[in-house]
């Protein structure tokens, strides 16, 4: 069977089964040495002999996700190292330190590359992550991965306090920083050649420079949330993530969605469904009481909308409804990499996820 | 300019200047946290709370690093974790954690992904290494990317032990363990279609399965021993790197260099060539003192054979010699991802790196 039959999801579970319960390298691991978190969340969490670290990696790959022309590689350096601090935020967690592997084709301008490591840099600077090794090597295309680890927060006793995916509860709230779909009504006016400034240029830029949430992970975990993800791959996926891993169901209030003024402006036909399933984003979705995300709400910079609230539901839903009740639904809900299925009908919307992206 | 006209130490160079001192992101580390070791070693180090951890990253790609064709998927899933855990080795430090990174062309066979799972799980339990999360996203060709986390040794007050590249001093001994030449001999044959068994199969097993020296890197720091490297790009190369950072010379022994007799006897001519230039041996070069040296070796079961030592030289050269005193030189001093003048002259030899592999 070919990974495009079986689909990014059941393949990743199918690794994980091959990874059983690892008890032999767990038992090898020194005293004070944990793995906290495996596979199927934002990030891992491990300790060491100290605090709980938080790990993630990402990978960006030329044709897929960037494209092979025009590329704004200052910009690709930040977005390469902001997505992985998002995943650090969405648990919680403060970024630290990053390993960047760097696959190169012969002709790549070394300007390029400068360029590119410069974005990283920023990046760094911005969200306090140090850069400290990584690999170059040479591949027919460029691939560019990033490893992030952070630290996590930490209970009196010592224990790591974290945003997971599985901590939803029955009844919980659901809230969103900041505005959704703007990274995707960049990105398609991007491919579409789009140079106009205003209300355009916000959202291209959206979806060039995305920022990461981390003031808000930390305030929610302070505030006692438990459960978090980042809108990697569009809110309905997502979320459909913290449904799987909590085994609930979501309902999402369609009119409560944060949609921007430039995104409305822009799209107005399409704003909703762009907020409801674009990708890259990397707003946080944060679930729990009501009480505790307000006192988050007061504590941060960012707008935080409630959205709709976790519910009983054996099949793990996310649906989403409008004011009358009745139920919504879009086009596409996210981006699987291998799904050919999935993937046959996504335009224009399946370009809009950071899982794909044509050349421009 | 194009990376393979700036090739692949300039480029590395190039990108650490573009770092800069990194100040403000490390004036933004926690209490704490602390870079300790960045770009230019084996291995970053860094602490974050507690005691130090060792991190590093390593890619292989398609067509690069492996053939398309007639891949042993779990031989080399085994490989991509364990050339990370010999760079954690080389450090002194003990590996932990992991995160695994796979690319994969929509083509790809589910079951090969799962047996180069099968051969990272057989590797972690082998070494202690915990899989702990990763990515999978698409892309044209495979490419396989291991981060890899370890714990450093500790002094009695905390600080971390550490075997670096820059701790070499002038009348240090070279060792190194076990015996070298041997996984280029071995890729040698693999490329030929060599199946014969015996010596040809010893020298295979040795390219397709390397082994990590991590207890010979742990007892090298108990033993006081400050500077390693392992032998990834080949001896005069990997030795060489040594005398860049630690900024001396190094005179190895012609006659002295650890040649195994499955090599000798299959290729008379060129195992010390070989064992003097081929990569991917995955042993580990110490440097200090003799006294030192002789101590590791008694506490290890790995063969420790001293074959040098460092001297001043401003040019920071590493000089084999014969018996009567006279420089020999090689074909190669070891591979360079991008330099194509250095690739120029590599046949047959230039495809023993674990840098570069051509299909067969």
């Amino acid at each position: 069977m070919r990974v495009s039959e079986l689909g990014e999801f059941a393949l990743i579970a199918r690794l994980q089964e091959e990874l059983g319960d690892q008890r032999q390298a767990l038992a090898a691991q020194p005293a004070g040495s944990r793995l906290v978190l495996g596979i199927g969340d934002d990030a891992a969490v491990w300790t060491s002999g100290g605090p709980a670290q938080i790990a993630t990696t990402d990978t960006l790959v030329e044709g897929i996700h960037f494209p092979r022309q025009d590329v704004r590689w200052q910009d690709l350096g930040w977005k390469s190292l902001v997505i992985n601090v998002s995943d650090v935020a969405a648990m919680g967690g403060t970024p630290e330190y990053a390993l960047i592997t760097l696959a190169l084709p012969d002709d790549f301008l070394v300007e390029n590359v400068v360029e590119l490591y410069r974005g990283m840099v920023v990046a760094g600077t911005e969200y306090g992550v140090v850069i400290a090794g990584g690999d170059v090597v040479r591949a027919p295309q460029a691939v560019i991965t990033v490893a992030l680890t952070g630290r996590a927060a930490l209970a009196d006793d010592g224990r790591p306090l974290l945003l997971t995916r599985s901590a939803a509860r029955a009844g919980d709230a659901v809230a969103v920083t900041g505005y959704l779909g703007d990274s995707a009504g960049g990105l398609r006016l991007l491919l579409a050649g789009d140079t106009a400034v205003g209300a355009a240029q916000h959202l291209r830029q959206a979806h060039l420079r995305p920022r990461a949430r981390v003031d808000v992970g930390r305030a929610a975990v302070e505030m006692g949330l438990r459960c978090a993800i980042d809108v990697s791959d569009g809110l309905a996926q997502d979320l459909g993530h913290v449904c799987q891993a909590s085994g609930l169901g979501a309902v999402v209030r369609a009119d409560a969605l944060p949609v921007s003024v430039p995104l409305t402006q822009t799209f107005p036909d399409d704003a909703l469904a762009l907020a409801a399933t674009g990708g890259e984003d990397y707003e946080l979705v944060l679930v729990g009481p009501l009480q505790s995300l307000k006192q988050v709400r007061r504590r941060v910079d960012a707008p935080l909308t409630v959205i709709g609230e976790m519910a009983e539901d054996a099949e793990r839903r996310v649906r989403f409804i409008d004011k009358a009740g009745r139920e919504l639904t879009f086009a596409r809900a996210g981006w699987d990499h291998f799904s050919a299925q999935a993937n046959a009908s996504v335009a224009p919307l399946g370009r809009t996820s950071r899982r794909r992206r044509g050349p421009r």
